[in-house]
């Protein structure tokens, strides 16, 4: 007897089919029983269980008391069309094996604050919501790789475990590496910069680790991060890819998860007008626009998470804000050789107020001037030396951006929160289960 | 003009094109300056510079003696087929522009020791064969995430910092989170058993962390795994799914990189033996085996390095060995119902020596044994609570495994050491660059 999964069951209609899952919800009216079955893949299966098919394991007298919430089962069932049904499909049963019938479910229908649902994030997960996400979050990282391969990059791993900080060492987390102390990597960027000059054009992605003591909905101490390098790449040329790659996993994501999405009530028309050209504006157009907008932002400071919000809930598309104060922003930028207190930089803000979730630059090519930015920037010279060494040899114009992928999937998805977006989130307080 | 791949040069016969790279080496003969040039991509281009196409930038008298090793360089010329020049294509420069001129480079052709390499790791990966090794990664990274999505699985990243360990605590690195201890994570299995009770088939990819002392060319401080996990499936499930794993990625890489297994001299005759079905058989088996071959190995121990090398080369197909004693296995492996001393497990040990790539089993599903058996490892009960819960609410049957994503390069290279399989290798005694 063919297993088959939820996800695939209208190609199986007429057919009997075998059904490996769990007991989302159950139901009896009258002499018939619904249960409403789960088994990871997308959608919910109704199936039917009347007393004429109940067989001996489970009599049908005591199917609905037996067969409670999350219990695992196996059914055996001919498919057919119902309109009526959750998915448009429902199994006539013609055999139920019970696997474990599971004790009283934790998680019900009332509403559980946040700190309850995460303690259970075990079981948490199990919900419709929680799944869907998961899955949407699946393919963000599917469409986001196979980008990249489709544009010749190589897939190459970055250290976690670094000797130096590259992003400043106020978040760090530290540990013990034999005889000396070694760090959380927060970006691979610097090794990825080795890795553009012997593959042309790499990626990284991975874990990226901050100790960050705040509480707010954009961060967690433990998040994903896709790194890009691109040699002979300008600021230009890597924005123009950063273009078509939100382009390529908005498109991919929408074709492939619209069940989900929609079991996630995401509006997705605003997600379809994500469409090139995306809005490119400098720092000081962004601040010209902001005060009208009625914020008090001065020059030479950073958008702030309203500013970010504000200026993205005006345009109806992603907002590339580009030319930093160089000062703001990290010793490796490049300065915009047309006012160099500028850096040739540029985030990428999203839309309906989800603010930024790429960062990107091009960087110093120059073996002095980032000699001369290590030494400004107070950090250790030997440290840097093998960074230093990439503008010794063969230097090339270079240019990188890196895109969190739990602020992706809290956009895609249209959560308020990115505690939804990783299976097992970690932020201060919370490193269970 | 359009910028091409070295990699795609076949495609460009009789065009005109420009190349952007480096010089992998250089030398002249009368009139003629032959550069063999790089740029990340598969490959190397043989580029002629003639007297008569030298322009202003670069005089033809100057090129040899400019273009340095590893020099940056952006070409213009017509493409044609030259069956002496290696890849069969050779490049008519018409245009050459010095992008910047490399200053001495430190890896020459003489014998380098691997601590020299290691130092220098940021420039070593730009040797062909190391960059060959990393598309070759590329390409195992890649082949195995496209057969997963294939066969239906959720791709689910699990925690890297975690409050207890899975694997035993003498190789854990710890840091400090806020007001507790955490632990780089060994592996994701337990997290990965709840998402599979969430979404039915799950895999995560990511960096594990073993703080390991010794120095073998079998280990890494950190390392990529993938493991899976599977609801509703038994061990014999798993195996099944192992073995069609392992021959869709031995096809894909094989047909995928095929140049880049030439350049590293990898006699691809035993990777094309890796056919279906694989050979399995018991511990039990394996130990008569063993012994005949010279091994003093008594039952109850596990294989040791040099035993893993005596089977496998004893066989020309990758070995799954079944069911070791469950005392020297973990403590959620399932006994064996026929014989409750052996686990159901599964290692897989690939052939020519390279031993084991794959370690798996069928996990305890019953709550009361799995109970009993946190009790007997001295493990605290209440940070399993939750990966007891699993148990409590409709368990099912379910098996998963690792595969060690460096070993696994190694094996498909044809590598002695696992130090050249990843970027940049952790090890004792190396946490830089």
């Amino acid at each position: 007897m063919q297993i088959v999964r939820i996800s695939d069951i209208s190609r199986h209609v007429g057919k009997q089919v075998t059904i490996q899952g769990w007991v989302a919800n159950v139901r009896s009216s009258g002499k018939i029983v619904f249960l409403q079955l789960r088994d990871g893949s997308a959608g919910i299966l109704q199936a039917v269980v009347t007393m004429a098919v109940a067989n001996k394991e489970v009599s049908y007298w005591q199917t609905a008391e037996l067969l409670t919430i999350e219990s695992s089962l196996q059914v055996v069932g001919k498919v057919k069309a119902e309109p009526r049904a959750p998915g448009g499909f429902e199994l006539e049963v013609s055999d139920l094996k019970l696997v474990h019938r599971a004790g009283e479910y934790p998680i019900g229908k009332k509403e559980h604050g946040p700190d309850f649902l995460l303690n259970n994030r075990h079981l948490w997960l199990r919900s419709a919501r929680q799944a869907a996400i998961m899955r949407v979050r699946d393919s963000i990282i599917w469409a986001l790789r196979e980008f990249f391969r489709n544009e010749g990059f190589v897939m190459t791993d970055t250290p976690i475990l670094t000797p130096t900080s590259c992003e400043g060492t106020t978040t760090l987390f530290e540990t013990n590496y034999f005889d000396e102390k070694a760090y959380l990597s927060q970006s691979g960027q610097l090794y990825l910069e080795a890795l553009c000059m012997a593959l042309g054009k790499v990626y990284d992605f991975g874990p990226t680790f901050r100790a960050e003591k705040s509480k707010t909905r954009r961060h967690l101490t433990e998040f994903w991060m896709l790194d890009a390098e691109m040699a002979f790449y300008d600021l230009d040329a890597s924005i123009d890819l950063q273009e078509r790659m939100i382009v390529y996993v908005i498109r991919r994501v929408l074709a492939e998860r619209e069940a989900d999405l929609a079991l996630l009530k995401r509006d997705i028309a605003p997600l379809q007008k994500v469409q090139a050209p995306f809005i490119r504006m400098t720092y000081e157009e962004a601040l010209g626009e902001l005060k009208k907008l009625g914020s008090d932002i001065e020059w030479g400071t950073d958008l702030g998470n309203d500013d970010e919000t504000l200026i993205t809930k005006a345009h109806d598309r992603p907002i590339f804000i580009t030319r930093y104060p160089a000062a703001i922003k990290a010793f490796y930028m490049k300065p915009d050789p047309e006012d160099e207190k500028l850096a040739l930089c540029a985030d990428m803000l999203a839309p309906e107020g989800y603010g930024e979730v790429i960062g990107g630059s091009q960087r110093i090519d120059d073996f002095a001037l980032l000699e001369a930015r290590i030494k400004e920037s107070r950090l250790k010279r030997e440290d840097f030396e093998w960074y230093l060494d990439l503008r010794r040899y063969g230097s090339v114009p270079h240019s990188g951006f890196g895109i969190g992928l739990e602020r992706t999937v809290a956009w895609l998805c249209g959560l308020d929160h990115v505690r939804e977006t990783i299976p097992f989130p970690r932020m201060i307080n919370r490193l269970r289960p």
